[in-house]
């Protein structure tokens, strides 16, 4: 019989359908031949794109030409925009509630070369990302019209990644607390609230003595398909020791981290034959905001990213719930990724 | 300049991103020709679904054969069942919280005709629809493992709507009062317990007076574009009379519905060249679930149905936030929609 499951977390419930349970072949991804054109995001082409804000550079290259590892460039088509000093205008109409639309919006191109998924990148190269998101953060922290930062990264078209096949993931900064990440933060303070433990430790000590959902386990960092798992081979990464802020990550995690997300992402693409996927760092809000309502963030959060390869489709049940069907028991994910062979340079 | 709008029942923001409006021929719906093999849910079929569980029929025609206008029969692929006295089995197993997956997953077939759209059914037909919900809600309210009906629409593969191009929507009885439905019930009483008013009389009230986002105000419905509408082309549609419970409709509504139902529909075929999408009836739990923790919920809830034309693709960012960005405002839409000339039979 399929189990409904309760994330433990924000208490969303999972339909696991262990009788149908799909293997990864079962999965038929829409592939799409792209036109491939000149990219704006290769080495060479950076007049293309609008002004970096930010490179990790070879010394003597210069601002917006070649000789860059990892770029930073606002989005073309920005969702939110905080040129100058322009105010959030908070203000009601009637009984609706509504601000201008103040924000980042940055893409970060991963690589000079012209590859598509991380997972093809070099440890160093990821870890050179990581540097560079903490980098972001610091500058974006400084503006006090942003509350949250959110990266995340959209890989092929179904996860909404665009025509381009160049590897980069997007930042956006927003002036609240978007509702997604608020959602957890309450959830996790709850627990903590009960039980006087972060939910995420006590998550990864159970994963940690039951075993069934660990697919890696490295170093500062554990790989685990959640036991309430959305979506086929959702995975999600964690630190062991309790932190609730990716950007206070200390330097010798960071390469621990690159090393995981590198694998996970080789065996995702080796097991599900290079899947379309998005993956989100969820992280605790800008740590001025820690002062007021999320005082007790430090002790009852705990960062850790999601992928979720788009093996399925949402659509009204999903909508309209917030219950989820997966047809395959992260379990049995578990398995596969476990046994999904990769080089490991 | 975009703005930020908050959903005044749920607290959810939306970008409307008003400088890159798009108009329908800017949205490119996938169109995929579907095999045309014989249909399970055609009229002389009957024996090709799983046994009827209730079916508007002619009189002396028989239960499983032809001579029906409507047709309940249980899915082939149930993602809940409720076979027998089966319980709930509600367990722990270390943290984590799981339970049987109880329920029941319906399929209401909408015509015996091979037609795929509502939209191309008369108005009496979709009263009988209706007539049809509430008589499997009254039948299903009877089982005390079930908290909640959702009853919701797919249509067109883009929107999870499968192969089969004949008029169906599903219901599914669950155990759990569903995440989604739960934060609307939340959100509205909070609105209630401050205002002491129902958040979505007072949402029609405003919208009356600006008129500027109302598509259909007939007799006892209205269907307008939502002030934070998520999607392009969402519509919502609601009683004007305060009522929390869908189920509870007066029969001289059923036929009102029926008529604005079929209006909006087909508004939305004609503007957008049949698009894909998802509605979702959104109402109160259980009469008797009202006696707890619900108990002001025949003031304070307001049921309406969610339309959600999908033009565009959720990715990372509405994933990860809770955010959603829409292309296009609700009051252009309601102007375009307003404008579209459909046949008024």
């Amino acid at each position: 019989m399929p189990e409904l499951r309760k994330d433990p977390v924000i208490g969303r419930w999972v339909i696991i359908a262990t009788e149908r349970a799909k293997r990864p072949k079962d999965f038929k991804v829409e592939k799409e031949e792209l036109p491939e054109g000149p990219c704006p995001f290769c080495e060479g082409n950076e007049a293309q794109t609008p002004p970096e804000v930010f490179a990790v550079r070879k010394s003597q290259s210069k601002s917006n030409g070649p000789g860059w590892d990892v770029r930073v460039v606002s989005s073309i088509a920005p969702l939110l925009q905080g040129k100058g000093k322009a105010d959030l205008g908070r203000r009601g109409k009637g009984m609706y509630d509504l601000m201008n639309s103040i924000g980042a919006h940055e893409v970060i191109i991963e690589t000079p070369e012209h590859i598509a998924n991380i997972a093809d990148l070099e440890e160093e190269q990821i870890a050179r990302i990581i540097d560079c998101y903490i980098e972001r953060y610091s500058q974006l922290e400084k503006d006090p019209r942003f509350k949250y930062v959110l990266m995340f990264k959209n890989y092929g078209r179904p996860a909404g990644g665009g025509a381009l096949k160049h590897a980069r993931s997007q930042l956006i900064a927003t002036p609240v607390n978007p509702k997604r990440a608020k959602e957890e933060l309450v959830g996790a303070r709850k627990y903590f609230e009960y039980k006087e433990r972060c939910v995420f430790c006590d998550i990864i000590k159970q994963e940690l003595e039951q075993k069934e959902r660990v697919i890696i386990d490295i170093d500062g960092i554990i790989a685990i398909s959640p036991f309430a798992s959305r979506f086929p081979f959702e995975v999600w990464i964690l630190p062991k020791e309790h932190s609730c802020d990716f950007f206070a990550m200390k330097p010798e995690h960071r390469r621990d981290l690159a090393g995981v997300i590198k694998r996970i992402m080789q065996k995702l693409k080796v097991a599900l034959d290079d899947p379309p996927y998005n993956y989100i760092l969820h992280t605790a809000p800008f740590r001025r905001a820690k002062a007021g309502y999320w005082k007790t963030i430090d002790l009852d959060y705990h960062w850790h990213i999601e992928v979720m390869p788009r093996l399925t489709r949402v659509a009204g049940f999903e909508w309209g719930t917030g219950f989820y069907l997966n047809p395959t028991s992260p379990e049995e994910t578990t398995k596969i990724l476990r046994e999904t062979k990769i080089d490991s340079r």
